[in-house]
């Protein structure tokens, strides 16, 4: 089985890189660079992480007409990212709309060209409250559409859609055979080499190490 | 209420762009290049239609990604594009995978962000046949999922669904208080100035136009 995924290099999606190798999957890791303030640090990470699982490194998918045209205060054109924990009013700022359908869809185009039968999303449950494009209504009819444009060769995963991103850690960091490279992965939504900690990202995520009682192997500024 | 199109220049989305405009919508035009290889010539007939509506030259949205990763035969990549009917098997060889997956998702990003209620397609019923992504089931599903990723903030319009090309034209020849420049627009499918009349698309206007007797404004080739 051949799946195409959308490597940020963050934890969720690295951790859904693993889980797939670990199955036995051919993966084809594909990234995207759209004006969002993190990008440049994540499409780092994300070539570190595909080298750790000796894949190629992922293909790099330029959106600018997001960086462009779009208003979200994830961009480099928007305001600050909020610091505080996601369930924050404030965080519905960083909002890149239609993010996910987009990417999808994107992905979608692409495998049925390399005759891939899956594409897979990170998306959590911690997601869904902030954010609509990764909620489970949203991921059931994404499926549909996917399978509809593509005369049924494509189909939509999300095996992380109600799990807690305390609970991806704690799968990842148990892969029989496949480590998840957790010290080279980057979360922060932040325009900054260290991550900040403070922002919603970065908060559920050391939430995450926590929860399981490990440390976090990455760096922060504070 | 305010919509945007994805005027391409051609028989279709130019009747679409009158047919909002008739309504009394403000219309926002964009276009996309993908690396077809008609696409220098669309994105003229695009701006022309839109300066003879009095409207801005529509945001170009460059796709580049589809250019150089996708399969078709629609694009500079691919192969010859095949003469004759859509019927024609051959023509499935011109399918652009989720190409209006692609093309809907990115629009309706965008209408989020400049709060825009309604996307629009002009996929007609001609296309059922061959291309999986203009088909009913589809768009229906499209709109879902576009109206959970945005919160509903958005919904997809596809006035046209259900009509023929021919009932398309007179329709746009009909409309009470906006006249739609047929002579400026461009259907055909290759890569040349006068359009062939002879690949699918083509042969589809020209059956469009005779079947109102009414004569083609453009010119041909042949």
């Amino acid at each position: 089985m051949k799946v195409v995924l959308a490597l940020s290099g963050g934890l969720d999606s690295s951790t859904l890189c693993g889980y797939y190798l670990d199955k036995g999957y051919e993966v084809i890791p594909v990234t995207f660079n759209y004006g969002a303030k993190h990008n440049r640090y994540e499409n780092e990470a994300c070539i570190a992480v595909a080298r750790h699982f000796g894949l190629s490194a992922p293909v790099l998918l330029d959106l600018k007409f997001i960086r462009e045209l779009f208003r979200s205060d994830l961009l480099l054109s928007g305001s600050a990212v909020p610091e505080g924990h996601y369930t924050d009013q404030s965080m519905a700022a960083t909002v890149v709309p239609a993010r996910n359908l987009i990417f999808a869809s994107i992905v979608a185009g692409y495998a049925d060209s390399i005759d891939a039968e899956v594409i897979s999303l990170g998306v959590h449950g911690g997601d869904h409250h902030i954010y609509p494009d990764c909620r489970p209504a949203f991921v059931s009819s994404l499926n549909t559409s996917v399978m509809l444009a593509t005369d049924g060769k494509v189909r939509v995963d999300a095996p992380f859609l109600y799990y807690t991103k305390g609970e991806i850690l704690r799968m990842g960091m148990a892969l029989p055979t496949v480590r998840v490279p957790y010290e080279m992965t980057r979360t922060c939504y932040k325009d900054q080499l260290l991550s900040c900690g403070k922002c919603g990202s970065c908060v559920e995520r050391l939430e995450a190490f926590a929860e399981l009682g490990v440390t976090d192997p990455i760096k922060y500024a504070v």
